[in-house]
């Protein structure tokens, strides 16, 4: 079946990572999708840069505007950002009949409803997984998962930068200022961070998701928000005393029941440092990562977690998004989403590996007689197996045996092939001072 | 539009449980899937108790195959269980051109390549999303919203039970068989409780996500399946000690670089007791919830975490592929999955609120002067503006100032609305004892 031919608007870093995920798992992608999908036109301003992108994959153009009238292009990508160009170019684009994909939640936060009543209009699609949570599929969470819910709240970190800053704040007891400055250092804030600081990346995020969620029109300028640039150590640590964290959440709330205190009826809508439980999972979520928190009536609290940008996770989301639209649009039905994910005619027989086989690492527990020599020797049978140690705890001996002392030998060991491993064990079980069964269970780091 | 007609067999605790649900939001789901979705005909062997859930809503009957034979039905959920009847029934439902929902996921994971070849050959679907997680869209994550990866690695945390038992046996420092009784007496385990603890029940689990991980057939029988009933209190303390948690993990892996230690290639596929690092957030899901981690080569590693059973979270599950069945067949092109979720006609305009309408409670820091009288104040300004206090830190006073020595007063409250804490913070803010701009954080229990 015919490749879907993508055009993509801006090669930066998005867009980048875009068109090496597409040609990294172009097999892959296509045993999913039950066709191919090519980038075979980018408009970059830098043509240069574009070209080096894509050596020679793609037809690269300076002006985004030969993209949009190539009849050969099925869907437009539009990774340029902001609410100017990007608009009209999205605009001509569902005119021109091409699906649009987008990570752009500025633009779909501030004019989604022009735009998607537009697109209704010609039967397009515009799909934006990327512009909420990076690689997180939290819009179809929201959109199709959960859908038997009446859906409660949402609660999110969405902004990795400030979360970055916020987690800096707490374990390096530092303020605002040094801490934007070290994730500037490293990458993690803009050189001009306004945006991502006073939460307004965040609001647009929330801006869609309490869209989605509650069944509004998408209505940033009715969104609060604030930023973290006001916070201080102080508070973060006299939080920490109190049992909290101080986390930046983008929160939508429903508020239908008659409350006590005189509250209204209607929608929250709302990004602000907030303290929430240092137990709750999404408070342990740190660094620059991404988590949200869904409640609906039915299923309760969902959680949803990973990196929240970057090129590839980004990339990730845009691919999905493209992934949908070519199932959407072949008309075969059984090109829908298949049973098992991969079209039928495209499963392998990759064969499922015998216990033996896996590789993992393991934690050993022997009970031992408390003598000399007896360490080196089990030491030794793990060496001859090449099984290497990670970590040894011995415990002090325990005399509860008339004649003889026992101890509990615990061993951590490195990456190993589980044959070796039960080899090893036999031996170790046959020595005469190992005088209980070995305790064996697999270990892994999931890192 | 024509309600989707949907036939239920068996209504147990998920049965009644969707029931239950699809009635409850029966509105929101119209919405959403653009018709009314509902159950028109209930099979169940206790028609007794079956009247009295559908209380007359629908029509009850005893056997499953009337429900099969009626033109009227669009789709079948099939909620009985087991591999025996529950396997003729789908494979009867998907000849009589019926779609079929199921939660059953030993019947899928054993006989699953032979009903989806079935569904295939019928053009239906039968759909499985309850099977893994319950109420968690980790299928949907997987075959859609991570399709764009070459997927790594995926390792859950997929049986509430076993989750359960583990939780108890650590933080009690109990052994496996008093967990048990505990886990029996409260409902998290069944009077028979082999299949769970024994890591049947999420090797299954297992077996489906392989599959669509990386698109092999399923084959539950090279399943490598190890359950908790070993597992002695003293290898958990241990592994505590040495930073590490002990979680029944279903793991399925992608074994096909070249391994440094004559690993083979191939998929592992594998349910047993693992050490996860305490620092993981998976390593701290607790009780009966469940967890999945996914790893996929451009997203990184995402989680997904929820309610993996109980009656209305695999509902949730249930009534999700059943709106995906509606937006399917509903032949209206804009009635695939809207931009925003709801159908365009059926959105509200209910209003975003202003922030001084939001309720929330509050983090506050007073710097006051440190003398008789001035927390007497404090508190009596709130009680007068009907805020009551959850917690209150008074810090030891410093005396950096020559003739007056201040402190912190750090007060939590509980719910109030923001434009009380507005006018409360500006009346305490007018006390000539309270010396700097009073610090006010919001504060979410996400309960």
């Amino acid at each position: 079946m015919k490749a879907i031919e993508v055009g993509l608007l801006g090669i930066g870093t998005v867009g980048g990572g875009t068109f090496r995920v597409l040609q990294r798992n172009e097999e892959e992608i296509r045993r999913r999708a039950g066709r191919a999908i090519r980038i075979s036109m980018v408009a970059d301003l830098d043509t240069a840069r574009a070209e080096q992108v894509v050596g020679g994959a793609a037809k690269v153009v300076g002006d985004a505007r030969a993209v949009i009238a190539n009849p050969d292009i099925d869907v437009v990508v539009e990774l340029i950002g902001g609410t100017g160009l990007a608009k009209a170019l999205v605009l001509e684009a569902i005119a021109a009949g091409k699906h649009v994909v987008t990570a752009n939640k500025a633009l779909l936060a501030i004019h989604g409803t022009e735009i998607f009543a537009a697109a209704r209009a010609k039967g397009v699609v515009v799909a934006f997984e990327a512009a909420v949570a990076g690689g997180i599929p939290i819009i179809k969470a929201l959109r199709e998962g959960l859908s038997a819910n009446r859906l409660e709240w949402v609660a999110g970190i969405v902004n990795g930068t400030t979360n970055y800053i916020l987690s800096e704040m707490r374990s390096k007891g530092v303020d605002f200022a040094a801490a934007l400055k070290d994730a500037q250092a490293l990458g993690y804030a803009e050189a001009d961070p306004t945006f991502d600081v006073e939460g307004v990346d965040a609001a647009h995020k929330a801006t869609l998701v309490g869209a989605i969620a509650f069944g509004i029109p998408v209505q940033f300028a009715s969104a609060y928000v604030e930023g973290i640039g006001a916070l201080q150590a102080a508070d973060i640590a006299y939080a920490e005393q109190l049992g909290y964290r101080l986390k930046l959440l983008a929160i939508t709330k429903r508020r239908d029941d008659l409350q006590q205190q005189g509250g209204a009826t209607g929608i929250e809508l709302r990004v602000h440092p907030t303290l929430v439980p240092a137990k709750r999972l999404i408070a342990n979520v740190e660094g620059a990562m991404n988590a949200v928190l869904v409640h609906g009536d039915a299923v309760g609290t969902t959680m949803y977690y990973g990196k929240g940008a970057g090129a590839e996770p980004t990339a990730s989301a845009v691919i999905a998004d493209l992934v949908d639209i070519a199932r959407l649009i072949t008309a075969d039905p059984d090109h829908h989403v298949p049973h098992l994910a991969f079209q039928p005619a495209e499963m392998h027989d990759t064969p499922v590996l015998p216990i033996e086989a896996v590789i993992t690492s393991f934690y050993l527990r022997l009970q031992v007689e408390d003598r000399t020599g007896v360490l080196a020797r089990i030491t030794r049978i793990l060496a001859d197996n090449d099984i290497s140690i990670d970590a040894l705890l011995q415990r002090p001996a325990e005399s509860d045996a008339p004649g003889a002392s026992r101890t509990d030998v615990i061993i951590l060991t490195h990456d190993t092939v589980e044959g070796r491993m039960t080899r090893a064990i036999a031996e170790m079980q046959a020595l005469p001072t190992v005088l209980a069964p070995i305790v064996r269970i697999r270990k892994e780091e999931l890192g």
